[in-house]
């Protein structure tokens, strides 16, 4: 255990702020939604208050930061996510709000039982508990984490990377203090932030008092994650997705949808990396869909058959299982519907795969067929998303299919609890010879804390 | 890798195996309930038809355990535990039939969502993909694990001890004779049967394959599966529950739900292990449960406060922690509900809690005041179990937070998958300047493959 010269939560090592979050997770559970969304109003009015302050602290980063792009040890991508501005700011703020304006994912009674007479079993959502997250580059993961984690009554400790260090601890400390001892019911300490290299190692062995990690970043970075604790992760190590063009599509959908997928944010993991093409229609709709690629900047590859068609680079086996997360493309020519499912589950990362035709039996052949968390019919790739799902604020995107899979809302921040009331019953009544029977009828309630319905 | 002798897949090791199990699961998950309850119905019949081999090789196993008995290296538990009889057997066969006779959970539309005009998002249940169970000593556990598999539409592979070797093998055999190319839709090799000790450490290695592991046997047992992969563990550690005796209890409910909880089956996971008893009900209630206690053969151990009431051992800080699994329990006083709750937080395993009272607002106190799975209001921590609770077939008891928790029945099996449906939706309609709004609006629709709602 270490303690870095900035830890905010002054002498306490990594241990304590993990051992404070778990008691705060403990209050903060039976926080009502009211309390827990006012919380949430004074930061994003203090995100905007403290403007000046945030921004001069971002001034700091990105002025080392852009020493290091002179020196080639970053990137100008990294530069441009890691710099905040008075727009972006705003944004940050609005975010904060609109999470505060979701449904409360906790509390509601998921389902209810009458086990026997008198004796009630009902399932309801609550908070995980702790729940921990490491992230690269981009401050506003701070807050929006941060955020999620309030709204769903879940204690986080905050862990971001060396390169936005003065603007995380100024985001951090603006958060802290527009909650710590404002509210009645807001525990103090629910956020906690660590900042030493040696204090993520140790998080990620305190799997006995963090529940849930959720790393962002790259899928290397994930992967890292991954191999290092056993604290389960939620997040998403590749995203290798496809469009298969089957012979039945409507082909100038198919050339927008292709194009869509991959041109519109080629950074992203739902972004396609590998076109398959009916090869019964690949003549009428690879040159004219290779030639807009190429027009955007698009380098494409095929296998033999491909390249019989349209005049592109090989692409070799490796091409297969690559995700480019850039304005890079594969072709590969299949015999029919099966050959295309059975290259995506060989070779997909079960993120998200598309099929284009208008033949409804195909479609079900290729979706049901398909082990993968999304699994569109005439749509782009790209909708594989929190915000386009539908789920508000997004949490990250699973790869992973315990727990939650694909996009994940708040609820992915929830666990169950299962509450039961009774009136001294025994489980000897209901064994051995003379056991009563149990009656298991589904009750129409909600959980009132310790009575049973109707009473 | 190594494969064993008697390896019943023949020269295949275990990656061969699980890649097996992979192919399969693919397969499976489309296979219609009908088809999957007419091979577990066979699967009952041949366990049935079959009685005699069984016995046999069981007999085998039990002759083996019973010199290790003499030797002193094994229990006469666990002689118990392993050996079948005509009975026994057809308990397996009906509960294979009672697996069947469960509601598909597979295929229901969890949630269905427009997300624009002609674009349709649904969440479907489909299974997990490939599940794993490792478990100790008795053969029935092999024959339940791979029928709640076939029902939920996963590939299994089945590793049991050494000591019910020969009783696993004609299990399995049976199983696989009894489905392997006897239905048009059942893939061979969805149940697979591994035994070497090498195999299994293999096997643990194999996380990108396999998608979950189910340890069943002793809470060290549990531990040592999850220090040893990186494949999510569905099992519980550990089982300190406890009842806590308020102030305002219905104090001869208080002691028969307190004597049932420890009782009635002490060497289970839901039995009680520490009793806490409210300071001024203490010398009203503890005398006559102390009694009733060591009639029962209980031994009992107390804090000093426990033992200026009663005359019993002296309770350890190390007793607090201990699920003796025996008839053992310590006993502590405390002032009230808020130290019950801090006591049992600090000490519980998150199973099973329960409080005697029948004060309603010192019910809800305690009830969402402790992080455990199951928390109960005047019933017997007893009632922690999957058939109790109404939820059919036990697949296991949870005390992770993550994807299940609790007694976990078939549902814990599956997960979903989201289907979008549209019409050559792109995501650039939904970007940038001219950005088309999402409508985002529920829609009471199951997911008909290949078609939009009303098409």
């Amino acid at each position: 255990m270490t303690e870095s010269d900035h830890d905010p939560g002054g002498d306490r090592d990594t241990d304590t702020q993990v051992t404070a979050a778990g008691s705060a997770a403990l209050r903060l559970a039976n926080v009502e939604s009211a309390d827990r969304n006012a919380a949430l109003e004074s930061i994003a009015g203090a995100v905007r208050e403290r403007e000046a302050e945030i921004l001069e602290a971002n001034a700091e980063d990105v002025a080392e930061a852009e020493a290091m792009l002179e020196r080639g040890e970053y990137t100008q991508a990294l530069v441009d996510r890691l710099k905040l501005d008075a727009a972006k700011l705003d944004d940050i703020a609005s975010m904060v709000e609109s999470v505060a304006e979701q449904d409360d994912p906790l509390g509601a009674t998921l389902s209810a039982r009458e086990l026997d007479d008198g004796l009630e079993l009902y399932r309801v959502a609550v908070p995980i508990g702790v729940v921990a997250t490491v992230f690269e580059s981009r401050p506003d993961a701070l807050v929006q984490i941060a955020a999620l984690a309030l709204k769903s009554g879940n204690a986080v400790i905050l862990k971001g990377g060396s390169e936005a260090s003065e603007s995380n601890r100024i985001l951090y400390e603006v958060i802290r203090e527009a909650t710590d001892g404002r509210f009645e019911t807001i525990p103090n300490g629910w956020a906690q932030l660590i900042e030493a290299h040696e204090a993520v190692d140790r998080l990620l062995e305190l799997d006995e008092q963090v529940d849930l990690v959720m790393p962002r970043g790259s899928s290397e970075f994930v992967s890292y994650i991954q191999d290092n604790t056993q604290i389960p992760v939620l997040g998403h190590t590749e995203g290798v997705c496809h469009v298969y063009v089957d012979s039945e599509a409507d082909l100038g959908m198919a050339e927008d949808v292709a194009f869509d997928a991959k041109v519109q944010y080629p950074a992203v993991c739902n972004a396609v990396e590998t076109l398959l093409v009916n090869e019964s229609v690949a003549a009428d709709v690879l040159p004219g869909l290779v030639e807009r690629y190429e027009e955007a900047g698009v380098e494409v590859r095929g296998d033999a058959a491909t390249r019989e068609v349209v005049d592109v680079g090989a692409a070799t086996a490796e091409d297969w299982r690559t995700e480019y997360g850039d304005l890079e493309l594969s072709v590969k020519l299949v015999g029919d519907v099966y050959e295309a499912v059975e290259h995506i589950n060989e070779n997909g990362s079960k993120h998200t795969e598309s099929i284009l035709t208008e033949d409804a039996d195909t479609a079900e052949t290729f979706m049901t067929g398909i082990d993968a968390a999304s699994v569109f019919h005439n749509a782009s790739t790209r909708f594989a998303d929190g915000y386009r799902y539908g789920l508000g604020a997004e949490v990250g995107i699973s790869t992973g299919k315990i727990h939650a899979r694909g996009p994940v809302g708040l609820e992915g921040l929830t666990t169950y609890k299962y509450y039961l009331e009774g009136d001294g019953h025994l489980v000897a009544s209901y064994s051995g010879a003379d056991a009563l029977p149990f009656t298991h009828a589904e009750l129409d309630a909600e959980w009132t804390p310790g009575r049973r319905s109707g009473e």
